[in-house]
């Protein structure tokens, strides 16, 4: 791995899961590998646990960190080749990139998806322009397509959670006020597709995500159906993928409540809205896990960053 | 102390007055015991010399320090239970204050009151929800109804500037354009009220404060009388309590002058409008205390956070 | 030196152009002298190369780091004297900086020109008003009149990358959409003076520069004249300075071509706008030096902080 921008970068699940698990234990084992290293993490979008948890896992390394909001510290960049840059954008991607580069030995980027031009987002234009021109690793902190290091943070949490072979994992879409992005739902059904795991997806329709990501996995639209016997629920809200970016239900009858989730353990990589997507008694109950996946964004993170780090020396 | 909520946390105001006189004289003698702790500074409200002298005073014994301004680089949190958060705010305070716990070791808050809802800002909903869900101690850099970080402060340059037997302290409003909060004026009223001083309060009628917090004060509504052989006069504007939020009064004659200052040393929290709550005259005399006020506030917040990092242990 | 604030505060370019380069080779080389010392870092317009290689350089030498954007998590600052300050600022120069002071032991400055007001511009209100009341060192990180960190950086590349006895160094204007400062092109003309080379500055009509810091230089209209046979094209932008701060022309002429720029290096002190300031096959051939010049920007820093901390000692 050279960089970090999808849950395919991880070579090897399982490792990774034991390897992040031993972190856990012991954050700061490893605090000569980041001496004199400096991560910076660069927020193209707001951020709450990214933004702590991957300082805190980059000051457990022994990393000094750089934060740069790009909104209202910077300026906007310019991603197109050829430009005229008359316009807006004050910089191009090519230099912001080799810049940044020789100030960091590492960059963190959060850029999501604009969810009003399908293909600008999926071509991943900052991500990739940042992987095209740095000369340095990239880490994904949230993208157009992809949130790997929820993902591998879900991984963790999992693993934590069960000692079944092949659990029954729903992946249930929950009505939400405003269109929110892919990355999260696409990351965390790669990463079930890398398990033993009885997997199953659940949506109104029109909420199908991109077939490419969902190929040869079973969806269900009776939620109640896809939750029978299962062992985690995971939730999270998405705007369509067919109408790009819209907003095509918010039918309250999709909240996930105490009697659709049984006895299985409730995921959600936060923030959560209370009684929108999940009714409280859920979140305030012991099978709820997701102060305790928050907590492994740091391992998750953690992790990436030695290895990136160990590739460095 | 668990948290530092408010200036009641404080044990022995005398005894925590002299150790922060000493942590001053060598304030990097405990570097020790912030290692491998992390602190999170969190800011819902704007911020020069708490934000500067509490993270001097975090690094002075070691820590990490993580600063966020929840307003532009985060989202807006929702305080009340049971709501369906089909609105602006896209976390709760319960999921944040847990998350942010597994972050940082210690957790600064500074939430101002909004000034239109007294049942709001008096319930202290920010620093609360933080009390109530953080696993974390509290640090409060200034709440709705209070600001001990400065007060106490304001106690340790007292203490620097007087050997004096019940000294006479005055509490003076002074006139500003805009509606401020109660908080300094709240938290020193408090810490009045732990010594021995002749200690009283003027104001015009109209700006009574709290009266659960001025209880047993003399209020003088004259302010030259109030001030006649004074040793200290600390001003700050704040808007009315009973009127609550309002700018009842702005009459320049509230302005502190030279003349009213007499022989006394002048205090007052920054940042200050020249000639407006008090004549140039003043500041720029060898009575004005306001800079040494300001440098106290590092050595305040480093007692603080050594006797919380004491209690981690 | 004291503070670092106009590029005269170098008493010797070449000694320092070789300290800078030692200190790139072995940028860690100095930990120990920053121990225990902090710089604040204010910014009161946006920065993505200073405030990062700022921060790297300030790291490298072991200091801590506080950086403040003035704007969102501040508040606007009074200049004048004797003014009644009951109108938008809140705090004054002289408190402010005398506080900032006692957290910080090196303050950095980043306060751009107006462009509507050239006598304010010209004062230098705010870097100033730091220097007269601030107790510790100012480092400017680009002012209204001045970017002396750039103009060291740019000595240093113009060193690196030429052996020539009085190479031909060219200053070009370029067209720009948007009216930009002086800064940058004032203090590489300083600079220029105290270097044997053969400097000429090329703009069209109306865009001469103040007359105090081009005396003596030769101006060439002809930017295909003023360009032939040159050893280095240095291009930037900039507003008019008699028809202060307007954008008199912005001709695509005036662009800098590859057929323009012959065998010279190319220099900008970026960001630059593609294909507006100068076409793409400029800067992606080897003899662009941009990304150089902004890697040396961290050893610039570097020196002038570590000269800094040699003097607190």
């Amino acid at each position: 791995m050279k960089h970090f921008l999808s849950i395919n970068d991880i070579d090897s699940l399982p490792n990774w899961v034991n390897e992040a698990r031993s972190l856990k234990k012991n954050p700061h084992n490893h605090k000569a590998l980041g001496a004199e290293k400096t991560i910076g993490l660069l927020f193209f979008n707001n951020s709450l646990r990214t933004r702590l948890s991957t300082q805190k896992a980059a000051m457990n390394l022994g990393m000094e960190v750089m934060v740069m909001n790009f909104g209202n510290e910077g300026w906007a960049l310019e991603y197109a080749d050829g430009t005229i840059m008359d316009q807006g954008a004050s910089e191009h991607i090519k230099e912001a990139a080799q810049v940044v580069s020789q100030y960091c030995d590492i960059i963190g980027i959060r850029a999501f998806a604009s969810l009003n031009d399908k293909a600008k987002d999926e071509a991943e234009v900052v991500l990739n322009g940042f992987k095209k021109y740095a000369t340095v690793p990239i880490v994904n902190m949230e993208s157009s397509v992809g949130h790997p290091l929820q993902a591998f943070t879900d991984a963790i949490t999992l693993a934590e959670n069960t000692s079944k072979v092949n659990p029954k994992v729903v992946l249930s879409w929950a009505p939400h006020p405003k269109a929110l992005p892919h990355a999260v739902a696409n990351s965390f059904i790669q990463m079930m597709q890398m398990q033993e795991v009885d997997f199953v997806i659940t949506h109104p329709k029109g909420y199908e995500l991109d077939p490419n990501i969902t190929k040869g996995v079973r969806v269900e639209y009776n939620q109640r159906k896809a939750c029978e016997n299962a062992d985690f629920i995971y939730v999270k809200n998405w705007s369509s993928y067919s109408n790009y970016g819209m907003v095509l239900n918010q039918d309250p009858q999709w909240m996930i409540t105490k009697a659709k989730l049984g006895n299985a353990k409730f995921m959600h990589c936060l923030p959560v809205r209370r009684n929108v997507i999940v009714e409280d008694e859920v979140l305030d109950s012991d099978q709820s896990l997701v102060i305790e996946q928050a907590n492994n964004r740091t391992f998750a993170a953690q992790l990436v960053l030695k290895k990136m780090l160990e590739n460095l020396k």
